[in-house]
């Protein structure tokens, strides 16, 4: 709840103005709504900003901050607002900071396998920018034609190559982090290798801009992979499905995606954009693998010999990019095809060690066929990271309290498997009160005096994390 | 400076064989002596611990940290005692926990690719206990059949697979770590992506037993390479070493290991272990592929046509386990012939951006002329880490004198690259005098605030890391 009076908000505006200038100072009605929203499908019009600001550079953010902090203004920083856990939502008004004019590549080295960027770049800009080096930059959310790597490092996002090349927190090495009293500090270096001192970098990561605002980072890269290929295998049953995951991975084979849709998404998908998908069958497992082009036929001819082995009722393989792309777009139209169950779509994300993801699944679709909600699964099944997209009508409040409900099972089941709250999407404020039921007390505190001796006033994105 | 009383010296002993029994308290001159060294080459009989105990568990790690914090005893962590940088020694005397009693691999799932470990399991019995599951676990610091796993997540040790595979830190999902009041706190979980709450394992890992004391970790597995292949090539320039390190990565290539040795290693290798090694060579690079055996030929057969057209004089290939052995061998004789040189080898470690390799090895040659000093650099020069091995008398002034003017000069050309004080050895209490002049103050303030939150009576392994 913002609880700012009129006099103090004319103040903070007329600060921001000489600060940014007028034509980055956003305080009317309308823009201060938009920005109460992110893509958490919740607007709450009593937990709008004061002031949202477009940075270019950290010394304004530096400036800002320490004003912020004298008076206690609580501060919320913004990319692209993809979030879908809350963590973009000026819970308690004051100032968002909108890093998307600060979007600069500032320097690609091939040489040392780096890059430096503002936090405003595009992801996908910056993988194509360094794909054209023949580098590449893993991390690929899935929203990643639209959202920033400011927000992609502030929450660690991972996505579907993460089995292989690991999350986001893997590539990043150095980070200019601007503290709650506009202190500027530079963690990190531009060596991959660094034990110069404690990893204050990965301090920053995933700590949601509640400890610090990100305005620049470097970003480690790596070779580009010759040539991939990708296959679609069907099973009836989760448990073939999951075995084959097992399986690949004996066999030494560590696929760059091994992706789960279940069987929801697989009807919802080939209802609404009929695709030649197989509707009737349990599970299906997108695998890609990358490599050498002279080595990939062996590894593909490997893994359907285990999917056959277990019972793969049906291969989709892929020849040529246009098969691939056919396999791809099926995956990538589950959202879409769920967006057309309901008026709203709720993503979900949990994640348990992966000897527990049959269990995990099933008990997903059990709670949802209590609740009466539809829900199409998706995942990243090699990582034991589950996504459960929810279709739903926000604006009935009955399936709007199932919603809640399944949610806070969902989480209980989860946790109960040995699992985690979020896997990739972060905790923002709409996981923030589960919170104290996923860790240990005792890493729980450290969280908190951590948090206090970096905003001992509290005014970095409130509410968020933990409440 | 030890400066413990003989009654408090006493209660301490008692209070010690309370908790651990009298068979794991060491408290004579001889035993405490002992216990004042680690791999550093520096023993100093002023700075004794007052007693060592052998931990079993983590709740005798607690009540010794509680009755230690209460009365403001030093505490020092210690496994194998290999580390090269002092983070071993008591340089305040008090308690040295050794953890070689907790030994245990206590679990390794193979479905979820983890395992579990207490901090005094050897690191090659792990990496030979998953191994037999065809998993992987990469870190390989050269003491690795002593060195053991607590002391190296503590380091944030690497080895020369580190280019590929990355360092200790990127393996550590989940700590259970004491803190210096006796709380006991479990960072992480058992899923590899997981962004439940901060990255408070990161914190601990390369922290150097400053922050807390890990007494069980949870390790990331993977699956086992297939097959690998080593090659040898010699360069008449360093120039010509280092741009044959970018093309191959440029060809998408990326080695498992790429090693440099340079002439006086290539000399000395020859003059104490004839091997074959050219001694006229400016360099050598030792490249190692992995991945799947019907690929290597190529990429062998590629990365041979680079170190060619990079003018390299001689490449010594191997076509069987026998051929590749006698590579590795030359390679792993360095230390050991360094040794013929003198005395004491005294091993450094720096790093930079790989774009300044050259400037780096040149002028580490230029210092050591100056001073006098037998100099072999090894390096993986795929991540711009050199070590210098330098062999001197340390029972002489002069040459200790020269060491020390040396090292200074080391640093600041390091850092005049760019670079960092540390690439995998750790700063312990080596380095420490020179830690700010290699950070930015911002981020050592941050540092200090942190060592400050967390062990506010200085106990935990004082003198480490900075002073």
């Amino acid at each position: 709840m913002n609880t700012m009076t009129v006099s103090d908000k004319n103040k903070l505006t007329e600060f921001a103005k000489k600060i940014f200038g007028s034509e980055n100072v956003l305080s009317s009605y309308d823009e201060l709504y938009t920005y109460s929203a992110d893509s958490t499908n919740i607007v709450n019009s009593d937990e709008m900003a004061d002031v949202v600001v477009f940075a270019q550079n950290s010394k304004q953010v530096s400036d800002l901050l320490k004003f912020a902090n004298e008076n206690e203004i609580p501060v919320t920083p913004r990319t692209a607002g993809t979030s879908v856990c809350g963590a973009a939502l000026p819970k308690k008004g004051g100032i968002v900071i909108n890093f998307s004019k600060m979007n600069k590549i500032l320097e690609i080295n091939k040489q040392n396998l780096i890059c430096k960027v503002e936090p405003g770049v595009v992801i996908e800009d910056l993988q194509n920018a360094v794909d054209n080096l023949n580098l590449f930059y893993p991390p690929d959310p899935s929203n990643l034609k639209v959202s920033m790597i400011g927000g992609s490092i502030a929450l660690c996002s991972g996505g579907p190559h993460t089995f292989k090349y690991g999350s986001t927190k893997d590539y990043i090495i150095g980070l200019e982090v601007v503290l709650a009293d506009g202190t500027i500090i530079h963690t990190g270096s531009d060596c991959s290798k660094d034990v110069t001192g404690y990893n204050t970098t990965q301090l920053f990561v995933g700590s949601e801009g509640t400890l610090g605002i990100i305005t620049q980072a470097t970003i480690r890269l790596i070779p580009k992979p010759e040539a991939k290929r990708v296959l679609l295998a069907y099973f009836d049953t989760l448990e073939d499905a999951s075995k084959t995951v097992n399986d690949i991975i004996s066999n030494l084979i560590t696929p760059s995606v091994i992706d789960m849709i279940d069987k929801n998404t697989l009807k919802t998908i080939e209802n609404f954009y009929p695709c030649g998908m197989l509707p009737d069958k349990e599970a299906a497992l997108l695998i890609e693998i990358d490599g050498f082009k002279s080595n990939l036929d062996e590894q593909y001819s490997k893994i359907t010999d285990i999917c056959r082995l277990n019972n793969s009722s049906y291969i989709q393989t892929a020849d040529n990019k246009e098969e691939e792309e056919k396999i791809w777009i099926a995956r990538r139209s589950s959202f879409g095809a769920t967006a057309k169950l309901a008026p709203n779509v709720l993503t979900e994300d949990v994640v348990v060690p992966r000897e527990n993801i049959v269990p995990l699944v099933k008990g997903i679709w059990q709670i949802c066929d209590k609740y009466n909600l539809k829900t199409c699964i998706m995942g990243h099944i090699g990582d034991g990271n589950i996504h459960p997209n929810i279709a739903l009508d926000l604006r009935n409040p009955l399936e709007r309290d199932n919603f809640d409900k399944a949610k806070t099972e969902l989480f209980e089941l989860a946790l109960s498997l040995n699992g985690r709250l979020s896997g990739e999407h972060g905790i923002g404020c709409e996981k923030a009160p589960y919170i104290s039921q996923a860790l240990e007390p005792n890493n729980l505190i450290l969280m908190k005096q951590i948090k206090n001796l970096l905003d001992p006033k509290g005014i970095l994105n409130p509410e968020k994390i933990f409440i």
